[in-house]
């Protein structure tokens, strides 16, 4: 293993952080290579919601250095027939098991290589536990891959048109703006739509979701403290949020819930 | 960049623990410069508790190496025409909003210069998230400062003087002892109050707050389990604790209340 | 200190997220030695659970490289009369009170040596905090052994027979099976018996808890989502998990609540 090899490995998982699950997976990396900069995306993903899992690291993919190494752990089917994968990107690579959590960043990236993870020579042991792939087959992959392990080496050619999608409602433009509904809620209260940023301009718009009207605003200053506005999130999605105010709690929407764009000329 | 540039960087933000917001942050400050070591102070500040942010700053900045860069991002000011700042002290920097949130540790350490962060060239990009500063200007500026940018080409120097402060409730000594109020509830729930350590000595004190009267005392085991205590806490500051329990759930006292010290020749 | 002495060093306490108490560890930490490379256990043992402790310690211990020093800080007696200690087995370290929380780490591995931190010279301060040993004594003992400090100049050697141990109910084998009962509750809700999985094989047996009969299985999907099953788990314990969901929310099961294993011949 050369030092130019050692690269940034991040987890996200749905562990949670009273247990040491977590710090297990970071142990059995540092048994490999403890120069790896281990980094969390997350580990609050609620237990086996592999959509925010997409969406968490299709929005957090982009803001990583070129060649970092995804181990993403939301995974009901462990132990079934799910398969374990990998797959290689021009700019980075995801590790995990194969049920859609990738879906999100193979839509935004084109990819260059899948395996699935059969070479058990970088597994921690041939014999891994039946309910933690986490410890015993990614983290340790994981961690090869970013100390220099090839690609290629992980296991055997997947076809990339093989890789579970997950289905997730899409959002489209209609003749008077777009039609979405709210895919994400985040600590803030802030409900994250699937409407994208392209389909929105300036302060062209306001959105409608349940009985609710929203004008479409540039920041949370536009609207008076306590106020509801509409807005581009950092992420890149439409959504509503409250100026300074937590819109999940006062506005009562749901994941789920359909939200519409309305164009207007000028408000 | 030479390596004995690299420093220690600290994130402190109201960001919680469920989205990717402090990853992304990593991620960016990764991408700049993988060898700085960055260590979370806190992400569980409550939501735009600008308070709470300035007491977790103001107590942990002594416990860190000298040149520590510490990025702060509690800014419910984010996309109005609040500052962008950095401060530099002869042992270390702040780097975040200029909203107050700075003031504690201002009060304690005499401050070198401070900037505003109008150089773009250390922001991620010239144009930033109008909602997520901290990963668009105050975690890449901080990357680049605990990289061994100067000071200086951060942006334009400001007058000290302008630089915000938050209208903090203050202790005051009297003839018989000291008044305060509680100015921060911890996870053990110990309600620690605004009287610095000086102003009480050994067990020659007791504290009043609301109908209670609770002795000052040196260590929890001077009294019963479940009996509450007044001590100074690990932070310098009196707090009320129960000796193996919660004062915040078993006293039924909150942030702001009042509180008194009384001094005794002898108890 | 030489670079082949820097190692890796856990963290474990009842802190929580919510302050800065883990941070300011980290940083005291940084001050001696910004090379060590700090991954926390976990922070959310619940407030003086010693037994808690004890468990995750014992779990985590065996995933992490040769040399790491494990600080846990789970504390009730701070300030008290406990002793502070560190014990060291020829694969690692333990830094922290002597009350128990090491005794299941002991069970597992012959020690080499133990000895009383008494030794000044590596605390932070030689007047430490009264309520923090954490950042005045243990996380500076642990980065000074980290960096290479031979482990007798800590203090003065114990008679190992003297450290204190937790007081744990034990399970045992019977003529049909096992009896013990639930020693720990992890965040998905799999409620964690005491008996090992030497006791279990395949599926020849059934685990009985309250007006319960679960059956013992190898993986979650050989039961029906929403189904309760009995395994070994990761940590190499007999748990009682539903597939897909949340054992301690639908199955009304309690820590220290007993369990029968009732082994057959085929079922």
């Amino acid at each position: 293993m050369k030092s130019e090899h050692v690269r940034v490995l991040t987890l996200l998982s749905d562990f949670g952080d009273r247990d040491t699950y977590v710090g297990v997976m970071k142990g059995v990396i540092a048994q490999i290579n403890p120069l790896v900069t281990v980094l969390d995306l997350t580990h609050q993903i609620q237990p086996q919601n592999k959509a925010a899992a997409r969406f968490c690291l299709m929005n957090a993919y982009p803001y990583f250095p070129s060649g970092t190494v995804h181990v993403a752990v939301v995974d009901p089917g462990v132990g079934s027939v799910r398969r374990a994968i990998a797959v290689e990107f021009a700019d980075g690579f995801l590790v995990g098991p194969d049920n859609g959590i990738f879906s999100g960043v193979l839509s935004q990236s084109p990819l260059i290589a899948a395996v699935e993870l059969t070479n058990q020579e970088y597994w921690r042991t041939p014999q891994p536990s039946i309910t933690f792939h986490g410890r015993d087959i990614f983290a340790p992959v994981g961690a090869h891959l970013a100390s220099g392990v090839p690609f290629k080496q992980l296991g055997k050619l997947l076809d990339p048109a093989t890789l579970v999608k997950l289905d997730i409602a899409e959002s489209s433009l209609t003749e008077t703006g777009a039609v979405g509904c709210i895919q994400y809620i985040d600590h803030f209260g802030n409900l994250v739509t699937n409407i994208p940023e392209s389909y929105v301009q300036g302060k062209t718009w306001y959105l409608e979701a349940a009985e609710l009207t929203v004008p479409g605003c540039e920041t949370y200053s536009d609207v008076k403290v306590g106020e509801a506005i509409a807005l581009v999130g950092s992420h890149g999605w439409v959504e509503i949020a409250i100026n300074s105010g937590n819109a999940q709690l006062q506005l009562l929407l749901q994941l789920g819930d359909a939200v519409k764009v309305i164009k207007v000329e000028n408000r």
